[in-house]
């Protein structure tokens, strides 16, 4: 029946004539035209044969352009773009030069810009722009530009986001299809005056990501030059010893090595804003008055910080696994034994119960924030993350994330169990560098649990479904939103 | 040619009156109102914007709702109603009561119910057919509801399912039509009778981990108190110590931690229905009987044990590596340097070779079997796994799978290869825990080697491939199913 | 407003005649038939229903086919072949013989072909073409053969690629438009005379990884032998020592494990392609000439060496971890201790300085080259490295790798600082495999090195972008492509 019935369809012109842009409708696929056989040319070529287009490129050398992909045409600029009404541009903008003289045979065409520049800023205005005062007759499309040549030939488009803007909308619509063809979603940006922070986007190294690895850097070099100062130059001028050799891998007393505190540190950060914004909404008693910019950006990296402190937190764990085969950690271990057989102490090895369960107690605390530490990271992929529901998500990033944050603080403080009040620990007046490191930690656990007393939870809970406290009474309870 | 058709077939009235839905096709993009301004509210206007859309929101304080995305507009739910034909209801059910007096104004328009609860079953009726009953002149579906603010804004939708339901199969299909604009995959999950089930979606919590979870707790804590009793309590009668500590990290006859034994076994449990289910279809001489429901109950969560075995094995890992450094084990070593020195033996430091090769061998295994179980743990990711042929998943998941298990079975029996006769392991009449865990993952090994046979390999393949022994003979042979 | 419209366009008939194919678009969802209720058949069927088709099935039994998604139909073949206008072949190719019989009733359809050989070319002509010889009236199309009934069943479907063939363009269509409804993404391989490469495609047993896979086997036994000979060998012959334990864990000459310079050299080998292409391209002075075979044959399989290097990394990583708790590594620190105490020496343990500095740069760059080479590995996975720009990928994989190379190649160069000098290193007057394995590393960041020389950089770059040495004067700064 549908073939038939279709097959029929194409005998009709008239209905033919309603379809003018579903021409993947018709038996013969749609042409479709490539100036440029570099690399971005031959991939978006052969990508474009497979999703079932004919393809025609267009060349200043057609007989000489190298190899191109098997089923594709190859002609001199002006013939390709007569056989085709969407045209992609894979030309360096330094040689869009030659579309102007072409000017006549692309009136009416769509052009889409996929150059990027090199550099922000080298150009006084878009590549796109530029392109449409050049060939003011034709539709420019610019977009697709984040495709890379690689991603094309390997197929690795499905579902992948691309950002189209244009003047026209006939354009932009024709231009979206075909990616939707391709197994791409194609989002609209609006005007082609968008075109620069297209063109921006493939030039972004890592916005959201700049913030958090400041913070990370920082909080790492304080660690860094503080337990310089209280372990190797404080030994050096009190104690007359040489233990240079620590800076290199561990800057350690025994195990607080200098990336182990930023990382329980970030870790609270992740959760101390969402503990700012319950206290404001609480504060202001409604939910729809904004948050302040800083805690708006705050709230937008926590994502990244949490991974910056997996990241740590994987070093530190790697670190102490390497402790024991370190030539210091061996040589202390030896001349304890040998100190200790000299001095033929009778009991020379009197074992230490609560030293075993402290110890115990602090590594197994370490073991098991790490690997939760892991879980958290594992469900930060998209593709892991993306199959969870809301409920999951929630559960996963706010009860695991802080009962993670608590089981780290729990290992800090074990840490240090018997030498909070041995005044030997404040060399040169100073706290040692783990009591550092557990005060925003405390605190962000303290404002959760005071979050989770019924009354304020409560209270919060009305708040973030629409209560507001100076509600004008006429509406109290009328509409609030999701 | 593309760009001018589609320009003049804007001026035709009559062929626009037969695209009604198609709104994207025409010049001036659709507009889609939003009652309600919260954070849902606001996320999914800016979303419909950057896909192509106009928005305008509905809400009770036109002049005072907080910022909106820029671009769109802002009415009274009246006005905003008006101006649209697909309204979605980002308001929390609390607050419907306001829409059944605009009824007439939303009388034949598409309202999308997006609201979720937050419990399951504290209203009788789903909000969809709540707000259905409130409107019934309006086609409401139930959908997006899985999708939250945040990923909304992070524009995490790329190939991302949502379900829908309704009666109307055109509001449906509207709705459906837009979603793929946004990215989303819409699937439909039929009449409105649905929405219950839509509705209690985002607040599972890993139902399919539930089963595996109690199997993991289950066999934890029984191992735990199995090795307290053999162990510390044993200790503690028989021999007058206290070796209580060892409770906290490990309850480590050397390594024996009280996880890697139900890692084994849950690293097996993944592979015996599988073995179950062959025996099951060679016994019968069918694949067209069901499996009991038991069967294929525990085939389902099959990926989730694995991924648990793998978080065990990953804690059991992490354990060995801190071995080393804990205060129990140094003084151990420390205690058999200062004895052997105190009884002056001429030949202290026998070096046994037996013991080197069984002890590097149980590591090496362990390490490759560690291997190959992260490589498991790998295929699993959805990304990854989606990539993989059905031949290269099936041999991962099945070939690599039983090497591991083997590998890790043989780095248990390699454990206690010197002891099984030893009566002195047999503490109270009870076998040592890692005995007791290599019984589940032997017998799945017997199994898979006796399917493994040629002449039973062949049976079941035939099985497999549809062949029945019992098959009506006027039939045999004649159609067989993939 | 859509509503109504949408409505009274159902009620003209030939408003609905001119959208043959978008049967859902009517408020009735389209008929699809499936041939064949095993599992392929069911869960196909299920995934069907859920994406809104009625679905029937034909079975040989419609009376005993055992349990079918609800809502489906089961009928005779011929029944439910004229319900619908597309029929899914889940049937064995063995018994394709009915459906010749059945050749009247299919005519006109489109019949999908899912079915997938066990071996590659078992048989003489490719299933679908076997097909379309039996019923040469309908209009078969090859595809979707890569789902699995384990896939649809579980809904993994989103956004994942399907291949489709055939010779009619507007079965295809419509089997294409089906694909989407499901979430899937169609990609047209052209003619059904693709059919036996489609049916190879599930077949496929990691093809890419095969190359990678023969260096690292190649490599890794290499390194094997040579250790073996150089160390237990050499230690047998020359000092009549049997350390034959050594070979299972590490043949470890301390810490080179046979599996630490294979890592090494792979990683490097993953850079050495993109050295030897900027030469080529340097002296060739254009980019339009093809590289050799044997070179974009490496090139493709860059990213699996690198995986392949990650994994043998990842086991050089756990086995020194591992190190302190062997058996032969505590006996020679015990004994170490013993024979000090025995030479009673007033200052038995001399604490080397400079040792120690450099066991901890050693350690110190073994962790941050293992942590870069885990962040470069995150990068490979499909769902981080897709949500990368171009930039930042390239900033990735480039220049993260090139340092992740240099950082491991310093690793490898500070282990064996002290001893290039010393003739006892030479055994047999071979060298250690520690200096056999920077050999790969130390060109390929020499090359890397000159590349980045501002006059070379500059050259390359121009001619990335198209400009040649040798090009034909009147064409020079023309047109250069992307």
């Amino acid at each position: 029946m549908t073939v038939v019935n279709s097959t029929s369809e194409m005998l009709k012109p008239e209905s033919v004539s309603l379809h003018p842009l579903g021409a993947a409708a018709a038996a013969v696929p749609e042409m479709l035209c490539i100036f440029g056989t570099g690399d971005l040319g031959r991939s978006l070529g052969l990508r474009l044969l497979q999703s079932g287009y004919r393809v025609v490129y267009g060349s200043r050398r057609p007989h000489s352009c190298g190899p191109l992909p098997q089923g594709s045409q190859v002609m001199s600029h002006g013939a390709a773009a007569q056989s085709a009404s969407l045209i992609f541009i894979c030309v360096h903008r330094e040689h869009y030069g030659f579309l102007e003289t072409m000017a006549p045979h692309l009136a009416g065409k769509v052009l889409v810009d996929l150059s990027n520049n090199l550099k922000k800023g080298i150009h006084p205005e878009p590549n796109a722009a530029y392109l449409q005062r050049l060939v003011p007759g034709a539709a420019v499309v610019k977009g697709l530009n984040t495709l890379s040549a690689w991603a094309l030939q390997n197929g690795l488009l499905a579902g992948k986001q691309v950002y189209l803007c244009g003047n026209s909308a006939e354009a932009k619509r024709a231009v979206a299809e075909m990616s939707t063809k391709l197994g791409l979603t194609a989002l609209d940006r609006g005007s082609l005056s968008a075109a620069g922070e297209l063109e921006d986007f493939p030039l972004q190294l890592f916005p959201e990501w700049r913030l958090p690895l400041r913070v990370a850097v920082g909080l790492t070099a304080f660690f860094f030059f503080y337990l310089v100062i209280r372990d190797v130059i404080y030994g050096y001028v009190e104690q007359d010893k040489d233990i240079s050799y620590r800076i290199m891998v561990s800057l350690a007393n025994k195990d607080v090595f200098c990336v182990c505190p930023p990382s329980l540190i970030m870790l609270a950060l992740c959760y101390l804003p969402g503990g700012i914004a319950a206290s404001l909404q609480l504060y202001r008693g409604t939910k729809y008055r904004r948050f302040p910019d800083w805690l708006d950006r705050w709230m937008l990296c926590r994502k990244q910080m949490g991974l910056i402190a997996l990241g740590l937190a994987f070093l530190h764990v790697i670190h102490t696994f390497m402790t024991p085969t370190r030539y210091s950690v061996r040589h202390t271990l030896i001349t304890l034994v040998v100190d200790e057989m000299k001095n033929n102490k009778t009991t020379p090895f009197y074992f230490d119960n609560t030293e075993a369960w402290g110890q115990d107690s602090f590594y197994a605390l370490g073991i098991l924030g790490f690997f939760l530490y892991v879980l958290l990271g594992l469900t930060s992929l998209p593709s892991v993350g993306g199959s969870l529901s809301w409920r999951e998500f929630n559960f996963i990033q706010s009860k695991l994330g802080h009962l993670t944050l608590f089981i780290c603080t729990a290992h800090g403080y074990i840490y240090g169990w018997n030498t909070f009040l041995r005044p030997a620990t404040y060399k040169w007046y100073t706290p040692p560098a783990y009591m550092l490191c557990l005060i925003v930690p405390s605190v962000v656990l303290v404002l959760k649990a005071l979050v989770l007393l019924p009354c304020v939870d409560r209270t919060l809970t009305r708040i973030r479904q629409g209560w507001e406290r100076n509600q004008p009474t006429e509406e109290i309870g009328k509409v609030t939103n999701l």
